[in-house]
C-alpha cells in the first residue's frame, strides 16, 4: 500500500482588505503553512505584489495559488455599491472560489458589511434560513475557554424565528468549533424572569424551548450581559444590534482595564519594579484574552463558510483566523449545520400552526 | 452676627431592600455622616431593628429620623404588584418623603423595576418627559474619570424623541454630577456612518443635532460600544435594553479580566511573589474600577431625584450612593434638568412640524 499526499483543505483568502495591507496577510499565511502541512491557499489580489510577498517564504510558495483581482473593497465602500460594482475586487473573487467549489472556506479582513452582502448574494442562504448571522468566540470562564455569541452584526433586526435559527446555528458551531456535544444555549435579555423583555424574546424563548430536546441543546433560558463571559452558558443568542454593541463594549472594557493596569504599574518606582517581576504573569493574562489569538467572526447560514478576520489583524491574527477556517472546513461543519437547521424547521412550523395567536409574523 | 447651624440636605433612605440587609445600609450612612456634617437622613423600615442599628453610632443617631414601615419589597416582587399593594413598604415610604417635600432625594438598593414604577407613580414625570431613564456613571478615560450612560434599564423601548430627551437629561447630569460645562454627547449605534443603524437612531441623530447649539451640548454623533469607556464622549445615549446589556456586559468583562489576572498571579511560585510586590499597584487599579466607589444609578425625568444603589452594595457602596445623592440634591440638579427639558421642547416641536415626513410618531 502506497501513501498518497494528504488531501489539502483549501482556504480562499482575500489578501487586500485589511488595514495593514497584504504583507500582514501573507505573513499570517506563512505562519499557518509552517504549522499545518494539510493546508493550501488560493490568494486573491494584486498578483505582482502578492507574488513578491509569497516568494519570500518557500513553504508558502508551494501551497499558494494566486489569482489576480484589479480592485479592492475599501472600509468606506457601501455594501450595496460593492454588490453592484464589485465584480473585479479581490473580495468577490475570494468568495467565488468557494462558490465554484475550488476552496472549502473563505477568509477576509475587509469591510464586514460588504463581505456579508457579497457572501449572501454569491453563496446564497441555506434553505430555511431567513437571516444569516455572524458568530464570534468570546473569552469566558467555560471549560472550553470560549463562548459562542451570535449575531454580532450581520443584521440589526431579528424576529423570533431568526433567534431560533441563531440558537441552532450557534449550537452547531459550538459542537464543531469547540467540541461541545450538548451546548448550553441562552437567550440574551435584560432579566432572567420569563415576563421580562421584548415580545420577540418571549416568543423565541418558547420556540427554542420546544426544539431543545430534538436539537440536542441544553436550553438554559434567558441570560444577562454579565453571564456572557461566565461558566453558565456556551452559546449566547441575540439580535445583531445588541450583539454588536455588547461585543464592542466588552472589547472597550478589556482595553480600559488593561490600560488602567498599565497606569497602575507605572505610578511609582516600586510599582515599576514589581511590574518587571510580574511580567510573566501579565503575559499569561494577555495571552488568554488577546483578540489576535481567537480572531475571526464566522458567517453562519450560507452555502459555504466565511470567516471574517479583524480589519486590523496582524500576521498572528490572520493566522488565527486561518486556523479557525481550516478547523471548520475539515470538520464538515457547514453540511452539519445545514442538516440541523433543515431538521428543526418542521417542529418549529408545527408549533406555529398549533399556537398561531402567540406568534409574531415570521 | 450669629452663625446658624447649616441647613442640612436630607436624604430619604429605604433601609430594607438590599441583599445584605439594613445593617449594611446603616453602616454606609454612618460612614457618610462621619464625613459630611451637612447631611441628614430619614430612614424607612423596621423601626425597632433600625433604632438598634442606628444607636450604635452617636453621629448618626443625631441626624437620623426613623420611620416605621411594616413591609419590604423583595427582589422577586413584580413591579405592578408593588404598585397596587406596596403602600406599607419601606420603599413607598422612602419615595413619599421626597414627594411630601421632607427630603431632597431618595436612595434605595431594592428591586429596580419596583423602584422605577413607584417613583413614576408617586413623583410623576417631569412636564415634557415621555420616558424617564436610569443613568449610570461608567469608568472611562475621560478627564472626569467617568462617563454618563443612559438609559441603562428604565424602559426596554425608546423612540427618537425619548432619545433626544435622554441626551438633554444626560447632559444636565454630566454638568451637575461631573462638573462638565459643555458635555460631549454621543448616540450609541453599530457604526459611526450616518446611513447605519435603526430608523429611530437616524431620526434621533437629526433631532439632537438640531438642538445641540441651544442646549449647549457638543453633539459628536454616533458612537460604538468601544467608545463608551473612551475619552471621545461624556454622555452616551441609548435605549434601556441596549444600555442594560452593555452595562452588564462591561461588568462581566471587568470581572472576567480581574479573575484571569488573579489566576495569572496564582499560577507559579514566582508569580505569587511578584503579586505580593505588585499589591499596591493592583489595589490602585481596583480602587479605580471598584463599582462600590461609583455606586448609584440615577432616575432622570421625575419630579425628584432617585438614586438606585446596587442590590449587593455593602457599607462603602451605600456611602458612595449617598454621596452622589447629596451632591445632586445640593446642586439643585433636578430643577436645572427640568428647565433644560422644558426649554428644548419648543425647538424640537418646531423641527417636527417643519419635516413631518422624516419623523417617527412620538
Amino acid at each position: 500500500m502506497t501513501m498518497n499526499a494528504p488531501k489539502r483543505t483549501i482556504v480562499s483568502v482575500d489578501a487586500m482588505g485589511g488595514d495593514l495591507g497584504p504583507a500582514a496577510v501573507v505573513a499570517g499565511l506563512a505562519l499557518s503553512a509552517d504549522k499545518n502541512p494539510n493546508i493550501g491557499f488560493i490568494l486573491h489580489g494584486n498578483k505582482p505584489e502578492l507574488e513578491k510577498l509569497v516568494a519570500r517564504t518557500k513553504d508558502l510558495n508551494e501551497v499558494c495559488d494566486i489569482r489576480h483581482a484589479d480592485e479592492v473593497v475599501t472600509m468606506d465602500d457601501k455594501p450595496s455599491y460593492v454588490m453592484r460594482n464589485g465584480q473585479n475586487t479581490s473580495m468577490w473573487s475570494a468568495i467565488d472560489a468557494v462558490r465554484n467549489g475550488e476552496a472549502d472556506v473563505v477568509v477576509s479582513c475587509g469591510n464586514t458589511g460588504a463581505l456579508m452582502l457579497l457572501s449572501m448574494v454569491r453563496l446564497r442562504k441555506l434553505p430555511g434560513v431567513n437571516r444569516p448571522a455572524i458568530a464570534c468566540l468570546w473569552p469566558s470562564r467555560n471549560p472550553a475557554g470560549f463562548n459562542v455569541m451570535l449575531d454580532v452584526g450581520a443584521d440589526i433586526r431579528a424576529d423570533d424565528t431568526d433567534l431560533l435559527q441563531y440558537a441552532l446555528m450557534g449550537a452547531s458551531y459550538a459542537r464543531n468549533g469547540l467540541g461541545l456535544a450538548r451546548p448550553r444555549v441562552g437567550l440574551l435579555n435584560v432579566g432572567t424572569e420569563e415576563h421580562k423583555g421584548r415580545p420577540e424574546l418571549k416568543s423565541a424563548h418558547e420556540l427554542i424551548g420546544d426544539v431543545a430536546e430534538t436539537a440536542n441543546i441544553d436550553y438554559i433560558g434567558f441570560v444577562e450581559g454579565g453571564d456572557i463571559p461566565s461558566d453558565r452558558v456556551d452559546v449566547i443568542v441575540t439580535d445583531g444590534f445588541t450583539g454588536n454593541v455588547a461585543l464592542k463594549t466588552a472589547e472597550g472594557t478589556a482595553s480600559l482595564v488593561s490600560g488602567l493596569l498599565r497606569d497602575a504599574f507605572n505610578a511609582t518606582i516600586l510599582s515599576k519594579v514589581s511590574a518587571l517581576l510580574a511580567l510573566s504573569s501579565l503575559r499569561r493574562l494577555s495571552k488568554r484574552v488577546d483578540p489576535r489569538r481567537n480572531n475571526g467572526g464566522v458567517f453562519l447560514g450560507l452555502n459555504g463558510t466565511v470567516v471574517k478576520s479583524h480589519g486590523s489583524a496582524d500576521a498572528m491574527g490572520m493566522s488565527a483566523a486561518v486556523k479557525l477556517a481550516f478547523r471548520l472546513a475539515e470538520s464538515g461543519f457547514n453540511q452539519k449545520l445545514a442538516a440541523r437547521v433543515a431538521s428543526a424547521g418542521t417542529p418549529s412550523q408545527d408549533q406555529k400552526n398549533k399556537n398561531p395567536e402567540g406568534e409574531q409574523p415570521a
